[in-house]
């Protein structure tokens, strides 16, 4: 394939003209310059305080129930330090974010899948889950899910809100897609609806970029506090330069217009996604997002992920492995199809890349 | 005590007026405007491509033998994840570092002590340990120890360089403070010594600032690619963004100066504990390090540091716990002073103090 770009339909990383370069230029000069003697000393675990308070104000919250740290991936490990020995019980999605599944194995979890269908939970299989053990968290990502594009329905997470109060478990809410909204009625958080029950985690790795890696959890004071304690065992104090550059760019207001560049250059390549599944694979169960980063596509019962993998391949289209998103098995026939980072020719291309794939394999 | 100044000899930070503000603040428009699109972005978790090159040229090593992470001490938790069971042995020094215990327990480590005096281990006392058990690791820091300010001989690092080979254990050399000898011949590290049995820590928390977050290890290549595994399984990426400004930095060829600003900074600090000491003090035994950040003291038995603590608090001087960094008692009489974040005036005033607690307490 020598004169034919290679398409990467892999990681979900934003697209690189995406980043607000030159404000975040400005924002890094001005906030060395201005505080530069509290963002290169040691601080205190929870962060920055500016930004610690920009951020409560922002989640409506006060700032003792926030928590900064290196990216919210590591907000998952302290949470497993936190509530996790060796066994207990974790819920997660099937599919899930193949990154948590990671962690959860390094603290010896007992994962069990909730199967997870476009408009939210099997609600059925999670009721009789929890019939036969209680999770000491359930990790969700109930908008825009990664890796399949998924959005709750209001009556799943009312549903979902009510059995964490019932059973007494922590919901681990991770909504780093939840802002990237292109069209349709917002739902309300976990945390909205259950506030005593949700840890609600925001990331600006997709909003401004992943590279200052800012993450940070919202929920009761006396949990963040002890998730703090953890974060100090582990690095005494987050990336504060990092920090101080984030808290400047937001102090300029400059969030609201960097989310409708965001949305503006992304909603048409979910368009264009769209469009080329529907013309080159109009048979393709997929799911039909409103927003974020990722969509799935849903094999023929005949036509296994590993073996698009590989014939894609030879189309020079690189595709992630579906099964990754799976701790127990069942991602045989699933693909996520990151489309932020390509452009709308690219993504029609790619998609009539695996059209071919799976032609070729189902002949 | 309202009309007299607290004294914090607690925490080992860097000198507020140390802090090179106004070219990191340079260096954080130039890093961003022309490295935006990467250190904004996801990369690899070994860090920022050409920081890496530096830094690998700096050490005289290969790129493949440098991964660097948000401070050094998370690199001791990656370690942790690489080599330990729950059980398993570790060496540290007696004293060491309490935030390494801290790390080491919660990874389950059967922490084994060996004494530490002014001139590196006590050898005896080594090799009838590592008769009973060699351990995964050995925690060390062998210039200008964090707490006790101890640096190895020369014959003592060859003897423990000689005891890893022999006995097939690793060396954790945690070298946070050698860059910052005042006076005195620079001895070989143990890296130079062994490289094939030590993984080498530095960081620019003492030599640029904490708040970026920039440590690194130098190993052989296939140890650094594991821990680097485990970092990505982490948090992905290291902060990227301070990655970026520090290694802006170190291209402008400003560290040099920066160290010897710190050095012309912190020399007259030392000179003015030590003679506090010997001016208030003048029975005591301390340590007399030649550079670093602390020097110990002993007490007399009859004097205990938590008595010395509660006594000097009544005087407006607050010590650190000397107990906590010792993993199984034996820091009874042991204090840590830090005297870098202090004036000449305030180690004096300091000082006397201190000896007004002792003296009280040994009336």
């Amino acid at each position: 394939m020598p004169d034919k770009e290679t398409i990467y339909f892999t990681r979900g990383v934003p697209a690189e003209e995406s980043f607000p370069v030159e404000a975040m230029a400005q924002a890094a000069q001005h906030a060395v310059a201005q505080y530069g003697p509290v963002i290169l000393q040691y601080g205190k675990s929870a962060g920055f305080a500016p930004l610690v308070d920009w951020l409560a104000d922002w989640q409506g919250v006060g700032p003792e129930q926030v928590l900064t740290a290196n990216g919210s991936l590591q907000i998952i490990e302290f949470m497993c330090y936190h509530f996790l020995q060796p066994g207990d019980t974790v819920f997660v999605e099937a599919p899930t974010y193949d990154r948590t599944i990671t962690l959860l194995r390094r603290h010896r979890a007992n994962i069990v899948d909730i199967p997870l269908e476009p408009d939210g939970l099997n609600l059925e299989a999670l009721e009789a889950a929890l019939k036969k053990q209680v999770p000491k968290f359930f990790y969700i990502i109930p908008d825009f899910q990664n890796p399949s594009g998924a959005t709750y329905s209001l009556e799943k997470r009312q549903r979902l809100a009510e059995l964490a109060v019932q059973y007494g478990f922590w919901i681990l809410e991770d909504a780093p897609y939840r802002p990237l909204r292109f069209r349709g009625q917002e739902q309300p958080s976990l945390y909205d609806l259950c506030p005593e029950r949700v840890l609600h985690m925001l990331s600006f790795s997709k909003l401004i970029g992943p590279g200052p890696r800012v993450g940070f959890v919202v929920g009761q004071a006396e949990i963040i506090a002890k998730l703090g304690l953890i974060a100090s065992d582990t690095y005494i104090t987050p990336a504060l330069l990092g920090q101080g550059v984030v808290y400047e760019f937001l102090r300029q207001g400059l969030l609201p217009a960097q989310i409708e560049k965001l949305k503006a250059l992304y909603a048409p390549r979910l368009e264009a996604i769209l469009t080329a599944l529907d013309t080159h694979l109009p048979d393709a169960k997929t799911t039909r997002p409103d927003g974020g980063f990722f969509l799935a596509v849903f094999l023929p019962q005949t036509v296994t992920t590993q073996a698009v993998r590989e014939r894609a391949a030879q189309h020079g289209l690189i595709l992630a492995d579906g099964e990754g998103f799976y701790a127990h098995g069942g991602g045989e026939h699933f693909l996520r199809l990151p489309y932020c980072a390509l452009t709308p020719a690219q993504l029609d291309d790619g998609v009539a890349r695996l059209a071919a794939a799976v032609n070729e394999l189902s002949e």
